[in-house]
């Protein structure tokens, strides 16, 4: 697939710089906090965890934590534990919505999906021990001194994951396959299966640096705009990629019957949508004046992306 | 099954009164809680949600919490929202845990389990949004005013729950299936897999109630005991109890040859240990002149128990 935005490259190479280094840094952080295999009957469950966690996926969900806790002068090692956990979760919702009672997806990350690699059950417990270990890292008080400050982040982190968010998006996504969903619930669906998590992903770094009423307003707006950017990019690169690009299966959205935005309006309307919502988001961060400028130049990279 | 111990009955209706009015208070809670289905596409999530937490099981863990919060005088009103959310995790854990790529268990408390009434994918996902309901609770204000307190509680909680407790310890189980344990690797699989949240039930009340060191560990130690003399009657009524008592199958430990702590020391040996067991816990409570009374009394209702 080729980029279908031409949009202005500037600032493109430091924000995927900036990109990477984080993403180092956050697999160091997840590297030390797995346990590692050492002997003991659940070993099993170690190395399924650090498979699942410490295989090389985007990131994008931890950016969006770091670089939102960096516009509000958040310290950086506070801002890495709370991506931890942000993408503990992410891990975690892919390897059970790829179990063959779910989407039934063998590949992910350029690799066998979890179930593939080990079995089922391990599958389902070593989602079931991340999405654990992401609260319990939150709760911890190397997230923030301030206990007040994690519960607020437990707590919007935890909706956004549960049913009225991720598991129930999951639950509507299964329910898509038999039933043809109108324009409006597929945008309900990918707002909570998707967009919540980015949501809040967002929202941390004004949590972590308690930001006022305005600049979270304002970074949420952002937020929902490019989770369904993000979203339809998803659904370009199912309908255009290769699983080479992707690291995953592609053209399951058609051979499943799945109804998303990209099969409600088209791929040439979905790739205009997708450019106004990264626009959109931009116009959302002007009250930052530069602070936020990595910001803007990663909602364009959001629909740029070809995997 | 008849009752293997002829202990004293002292008190033994007044804590039964007690359970019972606790789940009551528990259930209205749960009900209140969760979402009704209303019409949405993931309605079935609801229902399924609604089924499996209120589905009449014994509520021991949560009763742990309301018992131990009343010796240290919390609000029965912020014991019942941490009790709730600690039944929502055991909940979970029984979803999951019967889930046919895990114990593949049919019959739960009395009913098709989750995913023979449901689907195998709405299972795994009710499970997931316990777990994730469980925690947005305990992040919340009316689990107790002090945020360092719900933090105290979430780590705590989390720890028990994940790769370290409940999840670690069902890995080694399923694994228990085809390697043979010796008798401490059946004490520690059952430390995680049991142990560990009823500990944690049973400290919750020291937590909220900001307990000295000596009564916490007191507790703990109470907490240990019953947990493993708990598993054991687990393991008997599936050695000895039928599935209309039970409310679940029975004989699967010998049908899938698992080594269980009756297994491993013989039917006698392991109801005179379990009795100990509860002596010993009821041992670590004198601590407490008069005010744990209930509990006592409840760590002999957990060996004489016939579901």
């Amino acid at each position: 697939m080729t980029n279908y935005f031409k949009g202005k490259p500037v600032g493109r190479e430091m924000l995927e710089k900036s990109i990477e280094s984080t993403a180092e840094q956050l697999h160091a952080i997840m590297d030390e906090l797995l346990p590692e295999p050492s002997g003991l009957i659940e070993d099993q469950l170690f190395k399924a965890l650090r498979y699942v966690a410490l295989s090389p996926g985007k990131r994008i969900r931890p950016y969006l934590v770091v670089a939102t806790s960096n516009a509000f002068g958040v310290s950086l090692d506070c801002a890495l534990k709370t991506a931890v956990a942000i993408e503990f979760i992410h891990a975690y919702s892919l390897v059970h919505d790829d179990l063959p009672a779910m989407d039934n997806d063998d590949f992910r990350r350029g690799q066998p999906s979890c179930h593939k690699k080990f079995d089922e059950a391990t599958a389902i417990l070593t989602g079931d021990a991340l999405l654990t270990l992401a609260f319990e890292m939150l709760a911890h008080e190397s997230t923030h001194s301030d206990p007040g400050v994690r519960t607020e982040l437990i707590s919007k982190i935890a909706i956004a994951s549960g049913y009225r968010g991720m598991v129930g998006g999951q639950m509507m996504d299964l329910l898509a396959q038999h039933n043809t969903l109108e324009f409006s619930e597929v945008v309900r669906l990918q707002r909570m299966k998707t967009g919540a998590l980015f949501a809040v992903s967002c929202e941390a770094g004004a949590i972590l640096g308690k930001a006022s009423k305005n600049l979270r307003n304002a970074l949420r707006a952002y937020a929902n705009n490019i989770g369904i950017a993000f979203q339809i990019t998803d659904d370009l690169l199912d309908a255009e990629g290769t699983r080479e690009e992707t690291g995953k299966s592609v053209r399951k959205d058609k051979s499943q019957g799945k109804a998303t935005l990209v099969s409600c309006i088209g791929i040439e309307k979905a790739k205009e949508h997708a450019l106004v919502l990264a626009k959109q988001a931009i116009e959302h961060l002007n009250i930052f004046d530069g602070k936020a400028n990595l910001l803007k130049e990663l909602a364009y990279f959001i629909v740029e992306r070809n995997k």
